[in-house]
């Protein structure tokens, strides 16, 4: 099967540029003249120290990081940020969670182990499906931080909203970093696992606010230090290069997308076209709430198990792959991340149209 | 400058079998007919999950790992390592460390903070240059576990002999695993970062006895509990995917070698073409003791700091690259690891002949 005819919808890891792979496929053997892959070069070297330094310029740019946040690649995922997070900020007080999914969930549970943790809203009883409003948040006094999960991949509802809160904000942003404006003064920590938006598993974003570094558990593993992280600018030991480097690659091809406002409205455009399909359909039947709905996850399903598997079965053999739901929503996911081609949302949306008029009775 | 000129002498990351690159660079856009790069599939594909077992089975069937272990997919690199094995075994016992190098003392400081930490053995005083023998060791009795570093990178020495311990022996072998024949059997766990002699910086490999696991201290971050990496074969979280894809692919190569029995032989005739130079020159001075000699990191000097600047220098321009000692050792450091080729290896021993030639006077 050519690449060209496949359409990649998996939550993660997930497509990348096309323009990236290619290039880092060329580049595989012979890194810019220095005779050597990028996997093969010491993390110390000049060549790789120049691909880490733009890397970091290029997101800090891309993001509008302010000079009071630091860049951080780190590794483990945001499931070990999970431990982190309460590890150094939560010093013998108590976190605020809002959880709206599972890996909130898990955020929320893991940081109970350090310290005292409210839950300032749950969407848990509607399995999910909506994002509270602010008003619907109950906020802790002197909370060390409030947590929460700004894209939630598998109910596929996103947060339209920055919670207004005295405490720090500390967000999950995996699942839509790079595909919306953010203001990051805003927030004391936004941490992403690479594998959605940005490159493949295997690196960890991380931006934080210095002034929140340097408070850890006594017993805080080396390498879960903020401080230690931001002293060595991430290479306390070797870090993840060969994503550093792919990371590199991606935000080259953003740039040719307008950056993160030009990738805003592309993927506003993308996801637009299904939910017009859903809302318009006697099929189909979304499971996030409106006004929670997700850009990156679509979440649905026809009210027939069976019907939803041969969905993802027919899909696949026309080339639209990964479109099963996560086994706790069941039904049909679409992941739309910023690498996913406008072609392969059409292509989708002419399956769906078709699928519906052979199906729908 | 063409690959084919380049040999990359660098202690990690570092060199990386050709075939093995030159086949993720085939691969790179389409893996095995998929329609994707295997940096974009989701870790719980067929595809990916296909890789992920070959790899692993490629890496027991290398090993010979028994039963009796399991082998783990990390993150975080042994620095990582050096915090996971004291918060899993140490449990309000005593561990015993030899300290031959920085890594180890680093390792051994940490586990400090999990509990009582006795040290077996220390080369410091004598600036890491030797290996304790088995008679030097002090064994604390009932030691929850005896940790060593099997090869020290910086100063270039190879623990000889496996130490005989009451307690489990845990090792760390980022720099020689699969140079050489091990019973897997002898050790609690094995760990080894993987830049060295595997896959490129971002996975750590974990082979532990199944019977240690489970008895965490209670602040133990959930991705550090080696029983939840046991029970999800590596897979709490997305793995690093790449790195393991990697990792099938040296192994692959390795078989080409005659697995790791052809290695070692392989591995011991370049060393020696190294070290017969030094023992015959009146220039170059070994930093090691005899006795305690790493085949992989040969570290030697000329006693002139400008000289051993010169010789990593003019090494450079003819294309043999990162001769330069790390920083606490000085002098040269050339690392030998087993996709070091062995025209690398002779074009670096003509070198080192030409310069005494030149510069011995």
């Amino acid at each position: 099967m050519k690449r060209e005819e496949v359409f990649n919808f998996s939550a993660g890891p997930s497509v990348l540029p096309r323009p990236a792979l290619e290039r880092a496929a060329a580049e595989m053997l012979n890194y810019n003249g220095s005779g050597m892959s990028v996997m093969e070069m010491s993390h110390r070297s000049s060549f790789f120290q120049e691909i880490f330094d733009s890397t970091k310029a290029k997101l800090k740019a891309a993001l509008n990081v302010p000079d009071t946040h630091e860049i951080l690649f780190l590794q483990g995922g945001a499931s070990t940020q999970f431990s982190m997070i309460p590890m150094n900020l939560i010093g013998g007080g108590t976190a605020d969670y809002a959880v709206t999914g599972n890996f909130a969930n898990i955020a929320m549970k893991e940081a109970k182990k350090y310290g005292t943790v409210h839950v300032a809203a749950s969407s848990e009883a509607d399995n999910f499906t909506y994002i509270p409003t602010q008003s619907e948040l109950t906020l802790t006094p002197d909370a060390k931080y409030f947590y929460y999960c700004a894209n939630n991949t598998i109910y596929g509802t996103e947060w339209g909203y920055v919670p207004e809160t005295a405490a720090p904000l500390v967000c999950d942003m995996s699942s839509d970093i790079l595909s919306r404006r953010i203001d990051v003064a805003k927030y004391g920590i936004i941490m992403a696992g690479a594998q959605k938006n940005m490159a493949p598993a295997g690196v960890t974003v991380v931006i934080i606010d210095k002034s929140l570094a340097g408070h850890e558990l006594p017993y805080t593993p080396l390498m879960f230090s903020y401080k230690t992280m931001i002293d060595k600018d991430s290479m306390y030991n070797t870090p993840p290069c060969w994503c550093i480097y792919m990371l590199g690659l991606t935000l080259d091809w953003l740039e040719t997308q307008g950056g993160v406002a030009g990738m805003e409205a592309i993927k506003h455009e993308k996801a637009a076209m299904i939910y017009d399909i859903l809302d318009n359909s006697a099929l189909y039947k979304p499971h996030a709430r409106v006004d929670s709905r997700s850009d990156m996850n679509i979440t649905f399903r026809t009210g027939d198990a069976d019907l939803d598997a041969q969905f993802a079965k027919e899909a696949q053999a026309r080339g639209l792959m990964n479109l099963k739901g996560h086994r706790s929503v069941g039904g049909i996911r679409a992941s739309l991340y910023n690498a996913q081609p406008m072609e392969g949302v059409k292509a989708l949306a002419d399956y769906m149209k078709e699928f519906e008029v052979k199906h729908h009775v």
